[in-house]
């Protein structure tokens, strides 16, 4: 269907690129073709091989590396049971597949595009990488305990780069898995509610599950590998608490790759769902997702490589990021305190995070079929069922955390400290609680909020968008509030823990906080779950609108689709609570690297000093402008879609009668070719900004006698950068969530209902949202960390 | 006409109090009252007597505060020469003074309501200011240097409330000359256009003139007053290098005045705005300032309580924090450097402003009516004229800066340090003349950014909305990229001066900094009349149309609005990059007065540190809810608007054939009432919350052993929400004035010109933008203001 639009459309204009040249290639990325040409006996051979050398490895640096292995390798094994699970469903009748076989072929198109520009843009970084390392000064102990400067310019390309695969993996998973999960729960919803939501839960599982492994294994396998080539804790060689400082590279690599696949990706899906709607909903007056509208299949693929490929990337960014942070607090601590074995102190988070896996697990199977229960009503609440498993998860999660605490944390320097940990780790188990009860609250139309913005549209565009405005900037106020007190108490916490360094002082207050993260982040498994559960939810519902079915089917994706756009506003929050702490425990990190690095003290930030407070603006002007450039970017292309779509109404004027088939391809190539043009000047920007202000302020710094300039410069504007980007992204997701409800409120019949000129006002504040909340709105998440990441990495050169 | 009114409406649901019980009371001040009861002979002789009184104090002071004196009354004579022009001229036939009349009423007014309550307000502070230092504790050495605890606090209350009165008086002036202009420029522009823009030039010069007088007299006055009430510099008392920080009460008192007058006639003026659009020009179809219209009173009432009164207090109180933080840094520095005669250092920013009276009105009679000139087209570009004007001024500034700079800043010590803190200076007028040009170039139609935004409007509101917004934030780099390069190079400029402290280190960097803010500065009283300019002009425009005068009449009044417009929002990016410079200085004078105050060193503020950041995290997120609070106040007012102005057309549906008169007072009554209400909150806010940080954190930092926990947490809240308020301003201030100037540019024809869907989604942009510009912007910059005073003011608390 799609190859003949092509062609048809081949004369319009300069035909982009991206799209055509690229159908023709098949759609497995290089590493699954190569894996897949070899013999299954000897595949299943090899992976036992590689299994047990990375095991060997494991029990070489300490046993609890062996438990997260084991853990991980069931966890995988328990993602292939979900797929196959999901993939034994029936794709449904013809009509239904074909619709499908059309997303899939723009997804995985747009997938391979994007990330072919991605990987080469890394190759470039990475040889940047390798430039600064190798020709970096570096101390006279440093090389003392082996890590000479090629050594660590190698270590840090290669975890760097294998950063950037497995986030490129990470994203492919999540989208290969929405494609084929789509059209199967459309087809289930023919029969069941319920087996629907199961398949869509499970699809999404099987890519959260992925995820999650991922980030764990990756980070595990290279801290044994490194562990037993650099013969760690042996005499002459380097201390086993210096070790996690040489993991960023790998936070680095997957946060660059998941920065550019959440521009783009986000771009994507907003320039065709904006595009889609301005002329279909506004002009035309045809529903959501009708098969008149020339955009609706561009719009579905954006779904699978906006929402689920940049999710995946963005979150297995985050739960890295995270982990390797705390493992260089935990080490940095356990050093100052001299605590004898700081292996627990340093392998926690790998801990929590398989725990995270289990439990995560056990929700997602708490999420059962039809079958098992007796009597279901057509249509229950979905949203009550997810919750059900949420609360199933997270009081596993509390206990699993009260023993990972018990087990790694206790040492007899200070008897009570785990206690104290394990508290820091309820604070963020409950720091995440309120972050997703105050998104809920902002967002949905149950409470007052989106039904005074709803009310607001009654008056026309203009109050609707004032209103959407305001109610997304007042809604910041909450999640600061309640992550002061996180960041306060755990400190606080962790400095009460008993653990003292050298000359008395207490010294457990970052590691504390750090525990709070890996609290908050420990269902993360089950919160992406819900999160990916979303998009897959929401393309089943375009497949049902566009093949055309009954009026019953289409109920039930209707619903599933509402909860997935609560469980996506709710999972945003989580995801900026989280990139919050994170971010600042990695400014920490970035501290002691610096310090180490220059083997000068770096105690303070001052932002006193004029450079320092200077570097701020910038850090908060960056989040300013990128925020612009992700915007407009939807903007700009939003309007080529529009310009398209109007012109394919005007030249073949049966499509409105279902005469004439409209040419869905041109959208899809349109946006694909506009999105990955758009999405290089704010990555660009964030990526070189942090470097340019770091070099200068050094350049001034050396010529005025401050040997730290740069470095304390960058470091203020991070931190600027920091908040202004938590409160801009807490802005942004909840004005969009908050107008898309408002809309959805009218839509139920409130205030005049479909049609009426409150609704139009209301569909114009949703459409302002979508760039809002799903383009730079999480590309502000990812950015936060990268920037966390990419000082860490390019710390040499601020020197 | 519009008592009539009243009275009819008094039936319709509650009426609220403000308007009809304050009508009937006169509409001259108290103060103004009692003067006039006196004797005009008697009044002269007092004058006199008072004149001497002050000329003796100063001249027991300095001879430079006598110079101060004497340009400061020349001055207000020159302003009364002004007033006195411009009350000449005729106003114009009957219909037009009717409609002046009502304009006038409404604004005084709520001006008289407004003002009570601030007053009130301001009363129970002074109070609390009082209490505070009554209790404070004080040094040893603080009660043996003569101040002790009660005269400090008497001098901080009355310092305090002397900065709310002449703050008001500022308002009120500016209010005062403008609610008579509007009419005299109508009736002018029925002869000339030249002379309808002298009349504007000379009565916004007026008000810029007397704003700028009060804040240096005030100032000096208690600057003199202090010095020989306290004995200063005579043995055993105080220093006159520590007499500035006596005047920040004046200071606070301004920018708390500023801040309610500001977001009170903000609200007020946009909700009239907001409201009269969305159903005149969106719904109706009528042009803007149709008599039809019955929200068009209020909305021409709007301009000058909101754009003329609060602009007055506006730019009143940036020059008084300016002057006393400069004087502050002056005095400390001369401390420091142990220069013999530091009254030159203090002194020298009431010399700067005394010049900026001269060659301000030097700028504002170069502005000559047709009569001089021979041949003059009837429409010439008064941009161009009022540019001729600016240049002048300019050029006379730089000369008189560097004369002031040799004159007061010459020390033996170091024989060039003048030089270079006259290249600080100049450093200042180019960053002024670069925040001016970058605000034209992203609002002027002339270029790029703002015809991308009017195409944006072709494919919707949505996608207008969305562009509006990515320019805002985009508009924010090349500010923030100018301000960091103007605060490092007058810095450096400053260090290298070769002032020396004892140990021999570099020490005039911050006197650098602020020298180069007054550079800024130093013509502030033309860009004051430019933009004083804009009101008026609006207001002439409307009276010509509400009185329905020939369209060569109208045509004149549109230009001069248009003009009026790009000086509005070219002087909004004057008044942010000042507000970004003097909220720099104030953040050091901070530190040095809790230095003072807590006997303890106050070096640094590291962000490192979790209390810190946490504070900074606030910080930004009162930024995000002080400008959620603005919009939603605009929004809210204007539903009530919108409400109104529908009920009207439809009760008396004969308003539209112009048989029946539409009641503008219910409009008036409305939008005051509920401005007046929607006020409290965000300026209560703004006033609270540091007050409370800071008190949580010293009780915090009591308890875990750090004494300066309180003030530093302030410290960092003062220096993130300077930095968001900036950038939040800046975006603010230019999304509003694009939006507004697409609109405009669509009007002149462009993409379809009036009445097609691009306007249409075009007006729904300058809606949006309308609380945006005039609202949340401006109040954000006085916000940015009183922050910094109020932590000084409150400084005890927090220790």
């Amino acid at each position: 269907m799609m190859e003949e639009d092509m062609e048809n459309g081949r004369s319009y204009q300069e035909r982009p690129r991206t799209f055509s040249t690229v159908r023709s290639k098949s759609s497995i990325p290089l590493v699954f073709r190569l894996l897949m040409r070899i013999n299954p006996r000897a595949l299943i051979i090899l992976s036992l091989l590689v299994f047990s050398g990375v095991l060997y490895v494991g029990a070489s640096t300490s046993p609890i590396v062996v438990f997260v292995f084991c853990i991980c390798t069931l966890s995988l094994f328990f993602s292939l049971y979900l797929t196959k699970w999901v993939l034994t469903k029936d794709e449904g009748p013809p009509e239904m597949s074909e619709i499908s076989d059309a997303i899939r072929d723009g997804a995985e198109g747009f997938f391979r595009t994007q990330y072919g520009t991605i990987s080469k843009m890394a190759c470039i970084l990475a040889f940047v990488i390798l430039g600064i390392y190798l020709f970096r000064t570096s101390t006279p102990q440093q090389e003392a305990s082996g890590l000479g400067r090629a050594t660590s310019a190698y270590i840090t390309v290669a975890s760097f780069l294998l950063g950037a695969l497995c986030s490129g993996i990470a994203g492919f998973v999540g989208m290969w898995v929405s494609v084929r999960a789509n059209v199967r729960v459309s087809s289930a919803a023919r029969r069941s509610a319920r087996e629907a939501l199961q398949i869509a839960v499970r699809a999404g599982g099987f890519s959260a599950i992925v995820v999650v492994c991922m980030a764990v294994f990756g980070v595990a396998i290279l801290y044994s590998t490194f562990y037993v080539w650099l013969g760690v804790d042996s005499p002459g060689s380097m201390k086993v608490t210096d070790l996690p400082l040489l993991l960023v590279g790998y936070g680095f690599g997957a946060s660059f790759v998941a920065l550019f696949a959440q521009l783009g990706g986000g771009i994507y899906t907003k320039a065709a769902d904006v595009g889609a709607d301005l002329v279909g909903k506004v002009e035309q007056g045809i529903p959501e997702d009708d098969p008149r509208n020339p955009a609706v299949i561009a719009d579905l693929v954006g779904d699978n490589v906006g929402d689920c490929a940049a999710r995946g990337a963005d979150l297995f960014e985050s739960i890295a990021a995270e982990i390797i942070s705390a493992m260089i607090l935990g080490g940095t601590m356990a050093q100052r305190c001299k605590i004898e074995d700081p292996s627990g102190f340093i392998l926690f988070p790998l801990v929590v995070h398989s725990f995270d896996l289990v439990v995560s697990s056990v929700g997602i199977l708490s999420i059962r079929g039809t079958r098992d229960s007796g009597l279901v009503s057509p249509i229950e609440d979905p949203m009550a069922i997810m919750q059900k498993g949420y609360s199933v998860t997270i009081m596993l999660a509390v206990l699993t955390f009260g023993v990972s605490t018990r087990w790694l944390l206790y040492t007899e320097q200070a008897p009570s400290a785990w206690l104290n940990f394990a508290m820091c780790g309820l604070v963020g188990i409950i720091t995440a609680y309120a972050f997703v009860w105050i998104s809920k609250y902002y967002t949905d139309y149950k409470h007052e909020p989106v039904r005074l913005l709803a009310l607001s549209s009654s008056t026309g565009h203009g109050t609707n968008i004032i209103a959407g405005v305001s109610l997304g900037m007042e809604s910041t106020a909450l999640p600061v509030l309640v992550i002061s007190v996180a960041i306060i108490s755990a400190y606080w916490l962790g400095q009460t823990s008993g653990l003292v360094d050298e000359s008395g002082d207490p010294t457990g207050g970052l590691f504390g906080t750090a525990v709070a993260t890996m609290g908050m982040l420990s269902t993360a498994g089950y919160v992406l779950t819900m999160d990916m559960f979303g998009p897959i939810a929401d393309n089943a519902g375009g497949i049902v609108e566009m093949s055309q079915q009954p009026e019953s089917v289409r109920e039930i994706t209707d619903v599933l689709d509402a909860v997935g756009n609560t469980t996506k506003a709710t999972t945003k929050g989580f995801a900026i609570g989280s990139a919050a702490l994170a971010s600042f425990l990695l400014f920490s990190a970035y501290m002691d690297e610096v310090a180490s690095f220059s083997q000068l003290p770096f105690k303070e930030v001052d932002i006193a000093v004029p450079e320092i407070f200077v570097g701020g603006l910038l850090g908060s002007m960056l989040i300013f402008l990128f925020s612009a450039w992700a915007c407009s970017a939807v903007g700009k292309t939003a309007q080529e879609v529009v310009n398209e779509v109007r012109r394919q109404f005007i030249e073949r004027p049966g499509i409105m009668d279902y005469k004439e088939k409209p040419d869905y391809g041109r959208c899809v190539a349109i946006v694909a070719s506009a999105s990955l043009r758009e999405m290089i000047r704010p990555g660009a920007l964030a990526i070189i900004s942090p470097m340019a202000v770091g070099v200068i302020f050094r350049i001034l710094g050396h010529s005025t006698g401050q040997p730290l300039l740069g470095a304390k410069v960058v470091a203020s504007m991070l931190m600027f950068a920091t908040v202004a980007g938590i409160l801009m992204a807490l802005f942004l997701n909840t004005a969009g969530g908050a107008w898309d409800n408002a809309k959805k409120y009218i839509e139920t019949g409130a205030l005049g209902g479909k049609g009426s000129e409150s609704h139009k006002a209301a569909v114009t504040g949703d459409t302002v949202g979508d760039p809002f909340k799903d383009t730079a709105g999480p590309s502000l998440h990812v950015l936060i960390k990268m920037l966390a990441t990419i000082t860490l990495v390019m710390a040499p050169i601020f020197l």
